[in-house]
C-alpha cells in the first residue's frame, strides 16, 4: 500500500499550529466586532458562471473546476472530445469551481440578497479559498483570507476605520509593519500626462514591481516600454516618496504641475481628511508608488508591509492590502453599489509571527489535569473527580487505563499538562487525591472535592 | 446578465445565521476541550487515491472530482476518449477531491505524522464536508462535522466520556435527545445463528431501517430475504428494547441462548462498564437495534435522535453518531491502531434548534453603540468618541455619512443596535454627546468620556 500524502500546496495543521491560527484569527475577528463587522459565510463551492471572468485570464487559469458527478461525458458530443481541447471540454463537464476570494462571493451574495441587506453593509468573513498557482514558500493552494468590507457608502471615514484596523491588529500581534495607502485617483490624474489610459495601465503595473526589482528596475522597464513622461513621473512620486512626513509629501503633490487637477483634488481632500483623523497611527504611510494592480479599485487603495525583520529568509510580500471599488457587484447586473474592504492574509501572518518568534507563549497543553489511576477499579472516583473539575470549568481527562504510572506521567509531560491528579491504591482507602504540580515536583494531598483549590 | 446563483445543496449564512453557528459551535467546542481534546485542521482538497475505496461504491459516486489544471486532457489516450467513458475518464483527469468525512482524513493525518504524536491522541476537528448526494430537507451538498476522536487506546473509559460529551451538548443546548448506544458484538454474537456473516449483515442492514419502516416494516423484508432467524432475534431484540431500564434491558439479554457467549460476555462486560460509570446520565439508553450500517465499526456505536419534537415537519434523523473501530489507519498500512470517535452534524442541530425555536435570544445587532454626527465637522468629535468606546472594550461604529438623523436611526433599528450617541451642533459646541437608549427611548447628555457609563 503507497504512504499517503496530501496535494501539493495544501497543510495539515496540528494541534500546536491550531493553537496559533486560532490566536491570530481570535484577534482579527475581535477587532472586526468591535468595530461594528458581522460575520457572514458562503459555500467552497460556486458555479462557475460566478467566479469565471472575474479574475482576468490569469485568474479562470488557476480556478480550481470542480467535475460534474453521474455520466458527466454523456452530453458532451464526440468531435469535441476528438479534439482534446481541454478548455473547450471544461464547461462541458464541469458546472462549479472553489471560492478563489471572498470579494466575488460577497458580490453575489449582496446581489442575492439586496431586499434584505440594510446599507451600509459592514460584513467581515474569514474562509479558506483555492487558487491553482505554483506552490512556493509562503504561497499555498488552499490558505485563509480574513476580509472586511463596508458595502453601499461612498464616505471617506469608512477608510479610517480599515487603517485604524490594520494599526490594532497588528499592534495586539505585535508585528512591526507599515501600513501604506494611496489613491487610485493621484494616479488617474496623470493619465492624459503619460499619453492615455493604455499608458496609465503600463505605469501602475511597473510601478507594482518596485519591490521586487528596485527603483532603478522599474525605471529601465519605463525605459523599455517607451514611457519618457512615466520615468519623470516615477522619479517624482518617488522622490516625495523618500520625505519622511505625510504632510510634506502631500505639500509636494500639491506643488506638482502636470496632474488633472479635478482628479487630483478629490485625491488630496479625501488623503487630507485621513491624515486628519488618523494622527494618532504613526504606522499609515502615504505611498504615492502603491498601485495595486490592474484591479477593480477606483479610489483608495490599502497595503500592509512588514518591517525591521529579524528572519530576512522569511515569507516577505504584503500580509494584507485592499481599497474601495465603486462597482462591486455591476459584474452581477446591479449598479452603483460602491464598496471598500481589506483582506488579512493568515496563513502569511502565522509564517511571520513563526519566523520572527513573535507568537506568544499559548496555552499548549489544552488540558490542565490528567488523571492518573493505578488500578481499574479505581475508575469510579476518577470519573467523579473529572466531572468535579470539569463541573468547576477546568479541562480534565483520565488516562485511559490503569496502566504504569510513569507511562501516564510521560504523556502529561509531552503534551504539556501542567497537573497530575493521581488516585492509587492508598487514595482510593482514604478517598483522597494526591495532586502533583508537574512543573515544579510539588505534591499534595486531598479530598477529591477540594482538588480544583489545588491546581494553582 | 443572469441573475448569480448558489449550486444545489449549498448556502450562505447571513450575520443572523452565523451568529446561531457560533452559538452552536462553541457549545460544541467548549466541551471538547473541556474533556482533554485538540483541535486539528485538514485541507478540504485531498488526493483521490485517499479518498477513494474508503466509503463503498457509493460514496465514490458521491466524491467531488476536481480537474486536474492546465491542459488536463493532453496526456489521455484518444481511444479512452472515443469510449465516453465517464468512470475510466476520472482518474486519467482529476488527482484531487474534497473531504467527504473528518474520519479518513483523520486517518491520513495520523499515519503521515505517526512519530509525532503522543497516543492516546485526543483531536476534534470542525470542518465542512462535501457529498454530491441529491439535496432534501435537512441534507446538503456542503455541511459541517464536528467530529473529537481517541486514537491509540482500546480502553471503554473513552466511550464514557463520549456519552458524557453528546449528554453536556445537549444539555446545553436545551435539546431533547435520547443517546442511543449498543455494542457490535452483541450483534456480531448471533452470526452463527443467522446462517453466517453475509446473513448477519443482511440483518443489520435491515433493522438499521426500523426508524424508517417501523417493527413490521423490518420484519416483512426480513422474511423478502429469507431470513427466519432473522425474524426471531428481531423479535426478541425489539421485545428487550420496549424494557424501561438499561439494567433490565441487560437481564433480558443475559436470558438469551442462542448468541456465542464469549463475544456476548466481551459486550456485556463494557455495557456494564458504561452504565456503572453513567449512572447520573438519564438520556443515555442502551438500543439492541441499533446497527450503525456496514461501517468500520467493531465496538460499542452511539447515535442521537431528537425526541418530544413539537415541529414533526421539521428535520428528522439523528444529529450525531459515532463508535469504536479497531483498525482506523489500516487502509494507510498501519496496524493496530485502535480508535473511538463520535460527530455532531452541526447543521442538523441547527436545523432543528431553529424548528422548535430553542435557539436562545443571541445578540444580533454585533454592535452596541451606533454613532450619529449631524454635520462633517463633527467627525473629528465622532473618532474621538468611536476611540473610547472601542478601547473600553465595546463595540462601536459611526454611521458614514452625515445624513438625516432618522436615517441613521433606521439604520439602527434595522440592526437591533440599542444605543445612538449623537452629535449634533450643540453637542459640539459642548463637547458633550447624547446617549440615546433605542429600546427605551430614554436619552441623556454626558461628555464624551463618560459615554461607557450611560450604556446600561
Amino acid at each position: 500500500m503507497s504512504k499517503p500524502g496530501l496535494p501539493s500546496g495544501t497543510r495539515d495543521f496540528g494541534p500546536e499550529a491550531m493553537s496559533q491560527r486560532k490566536y491570530v484569527i481570535d484577534c482579527i475577528e475581535q477587532v472586526f466586532r468591535l468595530y461594528g463587522f458581522r460575520a457572514i459565510e458562503t459555500p467552497a463551492l460556486e458555479n462557475l458562471s460566478t467566479l469565471q471572468g472575474k479574475y482576468g485570464d490569469e485568474g479562470d487559469q488557476l480556478l480550481f473546476k470542480v467535475l460534474n458527478n453521474g455520466d458527466f461525458l454523456a452530453k458532451v458530443d464526440g468531435p469535441v472530445l476528438n479534439q482534446k481541447d481541454s478548455r473547450r471540454l471544461i464547461p462541458l463537464i464541469s458546472d462549479r469551481g472553489l471560492r478563489y476570494d471572498l470579494t466575488v462571493p460577497l458580490a453575489r451574495f449582496i446581489v442575492m440578497n439586496r431586499d434584505k441587506i440594510q446599507f451600509p453593509f459592514k460584513r467581515y468573513q474569514i474562509q479558506p479559498v483555492w487558487r491553482a498557482d505554483r506552490p512556493q514558500k509562503g504561497r499555498y493552494r488552499e490558505f485563509w483570507q480574513c476580509d472586511a468590507d463596508v458595502v453601499g457608502s461612498d464616505s471617506i471615514w469608512n477608510e479610517i476605520d480599515f487603517l485604524k484596523i490594520y494599526d490594532d491588529v497588528f499592534s495586539k500581534l505585535n508585528l512591526p509593519v507599515v501600513i501604506r495607502f494611496n489613491h487610485r485617483k493621484v494616479l488617474d490624474a496623470f493619465g492624459s500626462y503619460l499619453g492615455g489610459t493604455e499608458n496609465l495601465h503600463r505605469f501602475m503595473q511597473l510601478i507594482d514591481k518596485c519591490d521586487k526589482i528596485g527603483f532603478d528596475g522599474v525605471l529601465k522597464e519605463m525605459d523599455n516600454s517607451g514611457l519618457e513622461k512615466g520615468k519623470e513621473l516615477w522619479q517624482f512620486f518617488y522622490d516625495i516618496n523618500a520625505l519622511q512626513s505625510n504632510h510634506a509629501k502631500m505639500d509636494a503633490l500639491k506643488a506638482n504641475v502636470n496632474g488633472d487637477f479635478k482628479l487630483l483634488n478629490e485625491a488630496i481632500g479625501d488623503i487630507e481628511t485621513i491624515l486628519n483623523l488618523t494622527k494618532t497611527q504613526n504606522r499609515i504611510s502615504l505611498d504615492l508608488t502603491l498601485a495595486r494592480g490592474l484591479s477593480y479599485y477606483t479610489g483608495t487603495v490599502f497595503e500592509v508591509i512588514p518591517v525591521n525583520r529579524a528572519d530576512k529568509s522569511g515569507p516577505a510580500g504584503s500580509l494584507g492590502g485592499g481599497g474601495r471599488y465603486d462597482n462591486l457587484t455591476g459584474v452581477f447586473g446591479l449598479k452603483d453599489v460602491p464598496g471598500v474592504g481589506i483582506s488579512f492574509g493568515l496563513d502569511r501572518i502565522c509564517d511571520m509571527l513563526e519566523a520572527e518568534e513573535l507568537f506568544p507563549d499559548i496555552e499548549k497543553a489544552g488540558v490542565t489535569v490528567l488523571i492518573c489511576v493505578m488500578t481499574k477499579e479505581a475508575a469510579e472516583m476518577a470519573f467523579e473527580l473529572v466531572n468535579i473539575l470539569r463541573n468547576a470549568g477546568i479541562s480534565a481527562e483520565i488516562y485511559p487505563g490503569a496502566v504504569k504510572l510513569k507511562k501516564q506521567l510521560d504523556y502529561a509531560n509531552v503534551r504539556n499538562i501542567p497537573f497530575a491528579a493521581i488516585i492509587g491504591e492508598n487514595e482510593m482507602v482514604e478517598k483522597s487525591v494526591s495532586v502533583k504540580n508537574l512543573k515544579t515536583g510539588v505534591q499534595n494531598s486531598c479530598l477529591l472535592n477540594q482538588t480544583p483549590d489545588y491546581l494553582t
